[in-house]
């Protein structure tokens, strides 16, 4: 068996034009407008896959094959149809549709499967409109309670479950994913590793830890003009210094560690009044704890050397934190044969994104497979994936379910 | 003769109260419904102090009392009464208030001037809200064409003129200011001078060159978690590598040099997104033309060591320049020897601030008092000056103002 590449493309293309941004990406923020309209589409071909369709209390959406065993915890394949602000076509969506793709191809051989399969797809895995990040995953493996996620509100102030009623996929807490035997996830991999590496697949041995920290500088607004240097409490100053240094941090705790500033606003933001208050982000990886830990140090560190230079206040609150998580040794095994059954090269790497495959990793054996991205871009319209990587990736994601699920008609 | 500070001081609130914040401060940006309020309100005290109101085709206010030889040029008191966004409560507001006292007490004596006097409020000030600053003033000085003021854009896209039109003070090019025989302007110091030597008026000697200037930073967005820190691209890492040393760029030309950076934009601003282009301004003043161009210099040398350092491009341009101006000799004598007929002690210095004034200058024989500002807190709500500095301040007005404009029952 092998899967119809052409007919995952149009769907992959199809889904694309919900959101489509003017520079070829999409922007199809969690419970907006453009993520109902990619559900009804996605809802829409699952049944007429003939799979039972339901949506949970998180609007998880979930499509099932019932399998020969229908009391068998079923074989999960999921990924999430969310983007970021401009986002590429491929982040989340491939993965959702991989695992269409894999039940159009058992429909069209006529096969079945041992243990039920469901497709997933998982609201917020992005955490670009509702922090923090795999929100519903997280729920549901008992991460997050429902009433944390339906209190998540987005910049504008609107809640989560607000929002999820809006679009209409406000479901029922009985229809939650699974009982699940094993989860496996295709996604594309944001980074540059398997390009560098010239290979098209990666068996991922899990997912680096990840800390977000919220840094506020509070220092006082005065005009640009008549305040001497001197005299000066600029939080603007103030933020520089230490954002100047965040990649210091991380380069300190080896090639694996990354920390990132995205998100920053300032007050009054007027050209000419010295900042008096700043607020940015910070996002730390690592693949281990003692890293996001060594890291949040020396910014705290930095921070006092800043705010006693500049004459502000500086405080700093870790608001969430993803520990380390290494996969199933017997799913990663699984994706392994399935690459030297499909004949396809691949290389074993970790994570250094999150991906709903980490929090079901808390509750079943999961695993995560990557594909090729051109030039490891990520989170933006430049991302790209070749088609032929895209084939070896779902079939390998093929050969992995009939495994995991095992074929009925080989019994 | 002597002001009526209670007086002056009632008006102060009353004017305080349109646009009030609620950390006690005013946003009172210019052309906004709040702008109109304050202008109605100063139009009816105009009026029922007797002087005849006119509004220019730039939205500029006066109110004109007339001299014993009307055909002599008047003497101006101008200043503005739009703010910053949460600005303080006499930041330009004094100075029209305080033109507007000067008449008072001139009524209350029922003295006559030999040249008439104008009562001027400036439009856009603060270049807060339609940039660059000193807008209107520029444009009666023949700095800038009635079309380049006219097609100013807000940071919504609303342009200067319709936003004039809209809140009902677009007069007549007839009604300019003037002919101005003098400008006379009180102002807060905005800075910490005159409080630190313990004085409670300033002799302006001149303001100090201005330059703004827009740098962008234009780098590549990527996820924050899969892209190697060697292989980032990141625009805020650039940014904030050159923001931080850009009080060193001040430093290195003198306690009188100032360099902020106010505003800045990022891209995508999420979290867990490596930003792919930065914006932000940058405010060098200095006394000198040369000042200002070193610092600009050592801006562009700071700015192409990041953009190598970063893998980023960046993009600096000047867009406005406000040469050092000094004032006219005469009318600071008069002005000193306004000090000293008050018998209100005084000190020298040059502004860091630009003002209405700087533009007259170019027309007309011109002058600036400033009046001690507690802490030198400026464009802030924390913004205060005592009642006992603003009279003897507004005092030295109205014998500068006699003296420049003849009493003419003295003849």
């Amino acid at each position: 068996m092998r899967i119809n590449a052409a007919r995952l493309m149009k769907r992959v293309e199809k889904m694309a034009q919900v959101g489509a941004t003017p520079g070829g990406g999409v922007t199809r923020l969690a419970l907006t407008d453009e993520d109902r309209a990619g559900r009804d589409l996605l809802g829409q071909w699952l049944r007429e896959a003939g799979l039972t369709v339901r949506c949970d209390d998180l609007g998880n959406m979930t499509g099932r094959r019932e399998g020969v065993d229908p009391e068998a915890p079923a074989v999960l394949i999921g990924s999430h149809c969310d983007s970021v602000k401009q986002g590429g076509r491929f982040d989340g969506a491939l993965g959702v549709l991989a695992g269409l793709e894999v039940v159009e191809t058992l429909n069209d051989a006529g096969v079945c499967t041992n243990r039920p399969l469901e497709i997933v797809n998982w609201t917020n895995e992005e955490g670009a409109r509702f922090e923090p990040a795999m929100l519903a995953s997280g729920a549901a493996a008992g991460r997050f309670s429902r009433q944390y996620v339906y209190d998540r509100r987005d910049s504008a102030g609107l809640r989560f479950e607000d929002e999820l009623r809006r679009i209409g996929y406000l479901g029922d807490a009985a229809h939650r994913p699974g009982p699940a035997g094993a989860y496996l996830e295709l996604h594309v991999e944001q980074g540059p590793v398997l390009e560098d590496a010239g290979i098209p697949v990666a068996v991922v041995g899990g997912i680096v830890g990840i800390a977000w920290l919220e840094v506020v500088v509070k220092g006082r607004s005065d005009h640009a003009g008549p305040t001497p240097m001197a005299r000066r409490r600029d939080a603007l100053a103030a933020a520089a210094r230490i954002i100047s240094r965040v990649p210091e941090l991380a380069r300190a705790q080896g090639a694996d560690a990354m920390a990132t500033v995205g998100r920053l606003t300032l007050e009054p933001n007027v050209i000419n009044v010295i900042p008096g208050h700043v607020v940015f982000s910070i996002d730390f990886r690592h693949p281990e704890e003692i890293g996001l830990d060594r890291m949040e140090a020396a910014l705290r560190q930095t921070a006092a050397e800043a705010a006693a230079a500049n004459g502000v206040e500086i405080e700093i609150s870790r608001f969430w934190t993803s520990e380390p998580t290494p996969f199933n040794a017997d799913v990663t095994a699984a994706i392994r044969r399935g690459c030297e059954e499909i004949a396809v090269d691949y290389l074993e790497m970790w994570s250094g994104a999150g991906h709903d495959a980490r929090y079901m990793a808390d509750i079943c054996p999961a695993g995560l497979i990557f594909a090729r991205s051109q030039g490891g871009i990520s989170h933006s319209e430049q991302e790209y994936t070749t088609t032929a990587d895209i084939e070896a990736a779902v079939n390998v994601v093929l050969a992995t379910t009939v495994e995991l699920a095992g074929l009925a008609n080989r019994l």
